[in-house]
């Protein structure tokens, strides 16, 4: 197949590259040059615009920072919209607003463009590996064609709904439950750690127990050792992505109180100058809340 | 070795039973008369008072319900303090107060009594199976004694600190994590449900994913489909425990935020009459507050 | 002077009618022909686009719903600022977004047409009787030629500082400290009615003694009669508000953890239908989680 | 009449003053001995225990520290309830539990001696000029008895209920209002600050419109002004009554979130080490957590 993949951060790089190492025929877009060369020499067609990226492809992916650059690209000047066929397809990989998705779907079907939400879990590591999981939003002829790239790319494939929206609100839960994980483990190592318990130990326990999930492996280690530098993922996004959850659930009018404490915590974060470091920084507001020093 | 085994409810009644069957000789007390006879059959001693039940043994298991019963067994009247033979050791299985847990390491130490805490990890059946966690805190030497009976009872054993003290605090921290899944899970799971998305399909997707962790098995899937009775852990117990958490973080110090929005979830639960459900039904109150009927 | 009145509702149709009283010229503007009338027969000049309505005027008042009417007004098609006069001052009284009011100043700058931001602290009886409080921002110069007309409306004017964008977070600020009063009193009366205190006693208290203030007589009556009809101010406005002041503190980086507590209270009433009902309603959301029937 | 006032803190002490100015006879006692002196000089009995101080006394007004304290001066060794009349009246003002309260009124009614619960608002400079605003709770014909001393103490009494403990409840619900105008006021502070408004002018505007109250003027003033030493209530006392009103609102389930977030606020400026500050210094942590420097 034909594929275009626009925005080549942490993420859309190594899934450009997964999908050329699969065999298809890629362009790549990205608002600076730095991040094409290396997928150039890979063997991608390298595009100056959205516009002439999408031309004659079947798939498009967009995996970009947030709201505004998926709506440039897609609907900006020289944006994608544009030279799109009918009948392709606009899978869109990023985190974006419940409010865009909608707007984009509707873009799409005005000029008989296809249109697949679909929103990743995984850190770039994963996205190295082709270990993502794919949560897809769309129509089941839709998210069949794409189901070659997805398999390029992840390691299993949910298809939610049938309506692209909910893959979006799927993707702003599961980002709101890791959170979750961070706010919780975080709290519950405070009082720990008050109590003389060491935190190498309060993690082995729990992550050889009830909570031997990748989730709690990868972010319990992350607060216990207070290694927030270089971040995989930076805390303004996180807090972008908390501010999407909330967003989405006022919208429908759903209290989601926990989620209000971790932006809370993220603020302060950010007040205290906290923005280069990894989302799971947030922690260090909750250690300090209780008097704790740096671990 | 001679055990007794103080408190035969859901959880001390397969703990006797597991331990009889490993070919300890065991002796058994219960406040009411009914869940002795069972055990009686399968060859325990039935004891009419702690004071009598704990006289000779090697080993004694308190697993009550809370700090009133468990200060009642040890330090009451008839309590087991009383007959408890100097080096013998008390191992304290109950979630009880830090505070608590603190007097009786001093009152045994007065009568040069052991004592040992191991609140344990697990549901009734996990008990039944002897597939329990067992969270250890005391000296070396203590807790190596135990052995044999942690052998017996659960699948593995997190010896983590020389302090008793440290073994309970741990388990209230791991308690409120669990909690936590429970009110985070159902504040995803409201949102979720508001944009049409299938409860059971955000179950497969998370607990096939990064949530791939027993607690999220157990109570994601209690949450999704609302099965509430007959309940594992009620719901007053549930907030016994979330109090003992505030509790020890406020006498060190520890704000929690997540804690008291789960005390408070609990208590709208209780004054609507929950009384009887599992602990997980404070998740119906969550969905109630984003306008959600039962599922 | 020569006044526009732009906005008829239950706040912009006695602020004309205050001005027009004062003596001088009015021209009011509202999207739906009804409210205009009386003003007419007052001797108002009826317009029908904000563009006719402010040429020539000397002041022009917006007094709308949200931001999106005030963009609405001002900048749209047939918007005020295309025949708004170079030296002419637009009072903005509207509850607005911080982003929006700096977008007006903007504006207006590139014009050389003057603003000065303006909200009111009063309900509409108070607008009624030219009772309300103004919180003034903008030059020295430009809040003195504003003074007859504040003078007329309100019974005092606080020049805030010469940053117009500062009057509108006095404002929000101001709007969250009686949501406050409304969500902690209704906590607090729900508590001393669970231990059989009458309402009113408790009322009559608090208002004659440390808590004797106008906003105090107001809510508390309000939350403990629970009369939320007729309206003074609707729920979803009352959210709105609070959405406003939300965004104001995410944007400095300000945590408000009281106001993300009132917003989620104010989503489960609006999830269960109290869209219709004064904004007070949302202590019966409180009544309600702590099991209190309606009054 | 004979009034006995056990307890010489910042309230007892002006209390016992006011009431040997108005022409009682009065013996006092307090746990240290440096208190009773000045008001040996004026006039008053000092007696060595509770127990000789209340002897031969109608009425006897107990102003402690916390539950702790009033349980060993009134039912600890040589505890008051030992040698009080039958008939005389207990009057209970310090701020107690419900449940303390509850157990009071048993003891009392045991031995045939009276109970009047009247926790007073206003503080220190309050009682010294006799301007306290008494609650009390208790029979007609008790309350009836006690009004020439509330007269020497206090600018109104409320004779809120038959029940003593619901002057209790009413007096934790009123410090929990308190408590809420400092932590709102706080956000409020935070929030306008980060825009440049200037704290003193906001507390001008709002303490001489919508919140003319006496509890604004104190209130904001202090959190406006930052000035915690000295401390007229210090951080842990307020603390103390926090977790009181928790207590009683758990014991009746009664979700309080405002309270748990105050707890919060209040548990971090102790872990960080503002045990002698006045409590209205936990808006320090708020401010803190926006990013603001102290004042």
């Amino acid at each position: 197949m034909k594929v275009a993949v626009l925005g080549l951060g942490n993420m859309g790089a190594p899934i450009a590259r997964r999908i050329l190492e699969a065999g298809h025929e890629v362009s790549v877009y990205n608002r600076s040059q730095a991040p094409t060369q290396k997928l150039a020499e890979a063997g991608a067609k390298v595009a100056t615009t959205p516009y002439e990226a999408v031309r004659g492809v079947d798939i498009a992916i967009t995996m970009l920072a947030d709201d505004h650059a998926v709506e440039q690209v897609v609907l900006g000047e020289r944006g994608m919209i544009g030279s799109f066929a009918a009948g392709a397809i606009h899978v869109s990989m990023s985190t974006i607003s419940v409010d865009l998705s909608g707007r984009l779907a509707e873009a799409h079907a005005q000029k008989k463009q296809r249109y697949v939400s679909a929103p990743v879990f995984g850190r770039p590591e994963a996205a190295q590996a082709g270990k993502l999981f794919v949560v897809a939003g769309g129509s089941d002829d839709n998210v069949a064609r794409c189901a070659p790239i997805f398999g390029a790319i992840g390691q299993r494939t949910f298809h939610i709904s049938e309506d692209p929206v909910a893959a979006n609100v799927v993707k702003l839960g599961g980002n709101f439950l890791i959170a979750s994980v961070i706010e919780t483990f975080g709290e519950a190592l405070a009082l720990t750690r008050k109590y003389g318990v060491k935190p190498e130990q309060f993690v082995e326990l729990l992550t050889n127990s009830l909570f031997a999930a990748p989730v709690y492996k990868t972010y319990a280690t992350l607060v216990a050792t207070e290694k927030f530098e270089p971040a995989g993922f930076k805390l303004p996004l996180g807090l972008k992505d908390v501010c999407l959850v909330l967003a989405a659930a006022d919208a429908k009018r759903v209290p989601m109180p926990v989620a209000g404490v971790i932006r809370d915590h993220m603020l302060t974060g950010l007040a205290k100058g906290m923005d280069e470091l990894d989302w799971s920084s947030f922690s260090r507001v909750i250690a300090e809340n209780a008097g704790l020093k740096p671990a």
